[in-house]
């Protein structure tokens, strides 16, 4: 047996190298066929392998699974066994796609039963999600931000570096990759009205993000370390925080944003696991003023995912727009979910906590659009002629990430969506 | 057949003039006794029905509704047979509990199965709430509030009287009266040093509210008028809405309030349907300006529910500090649940909406206390002989709601939570 994170490993079913799932990552999500009702699957190539099916042959009797946990809507019954049956699920997935190993290869009925090629699936919500927070933990996002709309000379709040800033979002109307939504209508107030107005927001953008789900429940009054952190995160996803700025604006004091969120956020379907993650971790921004004991941590738990957002319109071709990476965050998952429970509120698994606007320090490496064409005064130049300062109808956002060392490339696929004009 | 809300009517099981429960009422909650597993049951008198054993028994034949619907963790399943169904079956216990009807009545074996004193019984969440939403729609409240931390001259921001301000909560803490909690730890800064420092929470606070919980789902996109709300919401209940006022002040700028909420909100375990509550409708306060169409109602939609609340102290007796009612809401539910999915935010059956503190327009009325203690200004003095700026250690805080018209008082029973010493 070669470990799962193996950058040695090789699997009988050919992988591009640009491909974001080759062996050692062995993302978990939901799938379904035509003829197939919804069901746990894990993508290698260009191909998902369906996991009731593989269950059903007999391939992880050791393991005990029943097949409820398989065919199922959502991966959460899955996660609730726990990180040593999942990660022993990872394990003995990479043991037969390894391509010395026989047993899957080389039975044909098995395999053909067993494959399908992504793009003939339906890929649905990966989780159910119970509870839905969203932080604001990117120093550069949050600079940006506050030079835009306070003072560049004291554009952090004063308790910006002292604690993960975050807020609770709508679980609801998280969506998949690859579902269109209408452009939100909303109340504005235009500045040179003296009222506010009712319709379509004018001011659509993204936000690039990752977000991580909860593996493992505490209870009502339990608190959660650091170092203990990473036990309670199953994996993560991409997530687009798309955001109504003009809505924003007018309703969000004071007490944060609402409707200017909730009508939409679109997460990438493949949940890739924490584990597969680990070989990519890199240290963060040094953290200035000392945080406060409880948010003291120690070891690289920053990871470096490269991420990347391009805007598709209606004709036409992608136009890349933004480069930034996930080392840029100031916070750590680990912080967060320490400060989130620091109270004693409770997690559940398939939680998910977003990270923030993820922006690096170079004007290209800004994750929103509010950022990119700074409030509408730089307007960004699309390969089809047009320019953007925010999001048009018609247009679709894709969001793409991926880890590279040795050659190994883990990917999270896309996040992907489309805004269709207002009703 | 006699209609469930008629006030003329009796039941054959005696019921207190000051109980909560007549036969007018019948709200809905989820039981479990030493011998049984949760069940829906809906209280009459002292006395809750077992709406399991009533069906098994054959006397809901006429529904057609399937055991699993009562033998159930929460009410979710049975709101979503539909209000039709739902009020048929209010309808249906209305006429078994009438004192001219002999079926239940007059059979002993039955009775002794389907009725036990609430007081012999556990009572447990009704509902799983999926995503939980706090509004900030009394404006007296709003006007204190504002008044205290900003400008006396300009209390209400001035989005306030344009759209029910409104943002998302922690479902996951949301607790049945009864369940004890710690005291919550958490940031502050204290006016008197240059860092934040970490420890107990030093001016915890209730919050009085009324919560009602979604009936009728909604699809991405779709959005709900004013006139239709009504159809979307099942019942209310009571809603402590739990606030550590200094973790709040720390950590609320920009995006809203966080750990200072999350750790706890208490409901009552009874729901009291909106069908039961139509007669006790009410006129609100008028609004001006004129509200947008979209937020534009007609006819009486507050309801006039007096609201008390309680402190009990370690020892010693309740002291009553506030006299509030509902029917001080600026905005109505309706004009809640149209701003909320005006943008086309999707919801579920089970997600709850409280309407923020609520606070009438004289001292004696205010919902918190910050409020009632001004700021810690005015510590209330309580029966015992101690006084109160916020509430202590070993406190337990009691809120208590209800209806009253010719000799009908349709109550909540208690939201009732005591706070443990932080760890």
């Amino acid at each position: 047996m070669i470990k799962a994170n193996d950058p040695s490993l090789k699997s009988w079913i050919e992988v591009n190298p640009n491909c974001d799932f080759p062996i050692q990552n062995l993302p978990f999500g939901i799938f379904k066929t035509q003829s197939s009702s919804a069901r746990v699957g894990v993508a290698i190539g260009d191909q998902v392998l369906d996991l009731a099916v593989l269950n059903k042959l007999g391939y992880f009797n050791n393991l005990k699974i029943g097949e409820a946990v398989f065919v199922n809507n959502f991966l959460n019954d899955l996660i609730a066994l726990g990180k040593p049956t999942c990660s022993a699920l990872r394990q003995r997935i990479s043991d037969l796609l390894n391509e010395t190993n026989a047993e899957l290869r080389d039975n044909k009925e098995a395999r053909e039963k067993a494959l399908q090629y992504i793009s003939n699936v339906q890929l649905l919500m990966p989780v159910k999600v119970g509870d839905y927070t969203d932080f604001y933990s990117s120093i550069d996002h949050a600079t940006n931000v506050g030079t835009m709309f306070r003072d560049p000379a004291n554009a952090l709040l004063p308790n910006w570096k002292h604690l993960p800033v975050g807020y609770h979002g709508r679980a609801s109307s998280i969506i998949v990759s690859g579902t269109n939504f209408l452009r939100p209508k909303g109340q504005t107030k235009p500045a040179d009205v003296d009222s506010p107005v009712f319709g379509a927001s004018k001011s659509l953008d993204f936000e690039l993000e990752m977000a991580f789900i909860i593996g493992k429940p505490t209870s009502l009054g339990e608190t959660i370390s650091t170092a203990a952190a990473d036990d309670y995160i199953f994996g993560l996803t991409l997530f687009n925080d798309w955001s109504a700025r003009d809505i924003q604006t007018w309703e969000y004091v004071p007490l944060g944003p609402f409707l200017a969120k909730n009508f939409a956020s679109t997460i990438s379907p493949w949940v890739v696991t924490l584990e597969a993650l680990e070989p990519f971790r890199t240290a963060g921004y040094e953290q200035t003023p000392k945080v406060l004991p409880y948010l003291e941590y120690t070891g690289n738990k920053n990871i470096d995912i490269y991420l990347e957002v391009a805007i598709l319109p209606e004709t036409g071709t992608e136009t890349t727009i933004c480069h930034s990476n996930y080392k840029y965050m100031y916070w750590t998952m680990e912080q967060q979910l320490a400060h989130h429970t620091s109270n004693g509120c409770n997690i559940n698994i398939g939680d998910m906590m977003a990270s923030g606007t993820i922006s690096g320090p170079t004007p290209g490496s800004f994750g929103s659009m509010l950022e990119l064409a700074w409030k509408g005064t730089k307007p960004l130049p699309l390969n089809d002629g047009t320019e953007r300062k925010f999001i048009n109808d018609n247009d679709t956002v894709i969001m793409r990430g991926y880890c590279q060392k040795e050659k190994v490339r883990i990917g999270f696929g896309e996040a992907r969506g489309k805004v269709l004009p207002a009703l």
